[in-house]
């Protein structure tokens, strides 16, 4: 079956859906994303994914590129379109078609809007998770304004390509000062010897990501210990488990950190549990 | 007279030129660019574009889209279409079409290629050029990998528009050392009060810019003395002179910098021989 989008108001055949070449996505990454998971045909955690969209959007000064709930129809329309029943939504804003320029466009532009959605395999991501991913470390070298979800995403290209060149699957950032910022497509976990579950706050140098924020609650909620905090790749090694978090991947255990294996090798009881009671805890529409 | 464009094969009309909605450039940022002055119906200094374009690539382990010599062809076809005597030309190269990943592609996608041209009105930029430019400075915030000439200009466009906004044309990034490094679309420039031409070496932390290095030919040719060092805005407001160099603009006076008039806030001497003179030192093709 042909993938279906949605492009500045119309439903297209994916092959042959375009957008101008001087949208300004292309010509300067000046636009963001979301994607969330979809699960039993619903969309997981869209009234928070939408929140950030238009908290992202609002950092660079971009319209809503339509009202909030006609939004939320193109989604499911997306959805029901591409006949998904397990897979991920994918949603990029930009600013626009303007000649090209660095400064905002003088007169109002249109925001652009592009919604795609595709199936993921279940039964292979499930396994995935059962034997856990490698994580590389490098060192932090984004920008600063990584709470934006922009679509600026080379730096996170190259990291993520330089992990699977590695025989990892994702790279954590790594800062000055030596702490773990987050992964270059998901938010870094760790469990230490006594049970706390660490991330760092999402204040300063990450994405508030959503999954991350999710898992708060179901953590709470299963009465285990919270620690927001920074930790470094060292403590990390030494940890009873690691994981990442992000809407593709829910909570997915890591099992090697730089080639030290974590814990025994294998995914860890926590990070099994947290995976297995997250949709619990979200919100389906 | 509608703009033309080639894009990826075929020469279109601009408002019909397209890429589709998974060109990686349009999702990830991953390609990079180039822009050559036209100047009498002649491309300036284009080699030197064309093998710094290569290099953008080799960094990105993207292929060329086509050999050189008929890029060059394509190049110069866009220009003839466009009937540009005075302007630019853009070129814009991704790593092409692909299901969303932030990994590189296993199965190899043919590289998109984007070329537009337009006129630019000489007498405005003239006056621009006699009346000279402002310039705010602001916290060095993009990534390290700056020497890339990569699409994923964000962070450019938001500083290009926190000058306007500030009633400026351009802004210095200042790296965490207190150094000015670049502008957010050109080098950046001063003269010392005893007539040295400063500019930031290109070693490291700015664009090794095309304007820039044709420039330290023509001052040498002009026997000025030229410094290659960083320099900071406090010693920017108490120069003789300041401009930046970009090849849409070549070398652009500035007039003052965060409010400080540079000089007696008219254009310097040296930057407007050095602007009168550039053209014999450049390459037309």
């Amino acid at each position: 079956m042909s993938r279906i989008a949605y492009v500045n108001g119309q439903y297209r055949d994916t092959r042959e859906a375009s957008v101008n070449i001087e949208d300004r996505g292309y010509q300067f990454a000046d636009g963001v994303y979301e994607v969330c998971e979809i699960r039993g045909e619903k969309i997981v955690d869209l009234p928070r994914h939408l929140t950030r969209l238009q908290r992202s959007l609002g950092e660079l000064q971009i319209a809503m590129p339509m009202p909030l709930n006609s939004l939320e129809v193109v989604i499911h329309e997306v959805v029901r379109r591409n006949r998904v029943t397990y897979g991920i939504v994918y949603l990029q804003v930009t600013r626009g078609v303007a000649r090209r320029d660095h400064f905002f466009p003088i007169h109002t532009v249109r925001p652009a809007l592009v919604v795609t959605a595709r199936s993921l395999n279940f039964e292979k991501n499930q396994k995935t998770a059962a034997s856990g991913i490698g994580v590389i470390t490098i060192p932090e070298n984004r920008w600063p304004r990584v709470d934006i979800k922009s679509i600026a995403l080379l730096p996170n290209v190259l990291a993520k390509q330089q992990a699977r060149d590695s025989g990892a699957y994702e790279a954590w950032f790594v800062d000055a000062e030596g702490h773990v910022t987050e992964g270059a497509s998901s938010n870094a976990w760790i469990v230490t010897s006594d049970g706390k579950v660490v991330t760092r706050s999402a204040d300063r140098g990450i994405l508030a990501g959503i999954t991350r924020s999710v898992l708060t609650d179901v953590i709470a909620s299963l009465q285990m210990t919270f620690e927001e905090r920074p930790f470094t790749p060292e403590e990390a090694y030494g940890a009873a488990e690691a994981f990442v978090t992000a809407a593709s991947q829910i909570v997915m255990p890591v099992v090697s950190i730089d080639k030290h294996l974590i814990g025994n090798g294998a995914p860890g009881p926590v990070a099994q549990r947290l995976r297995e009671q997250f949709h619990k805890f979200s919100a389906f529409s």
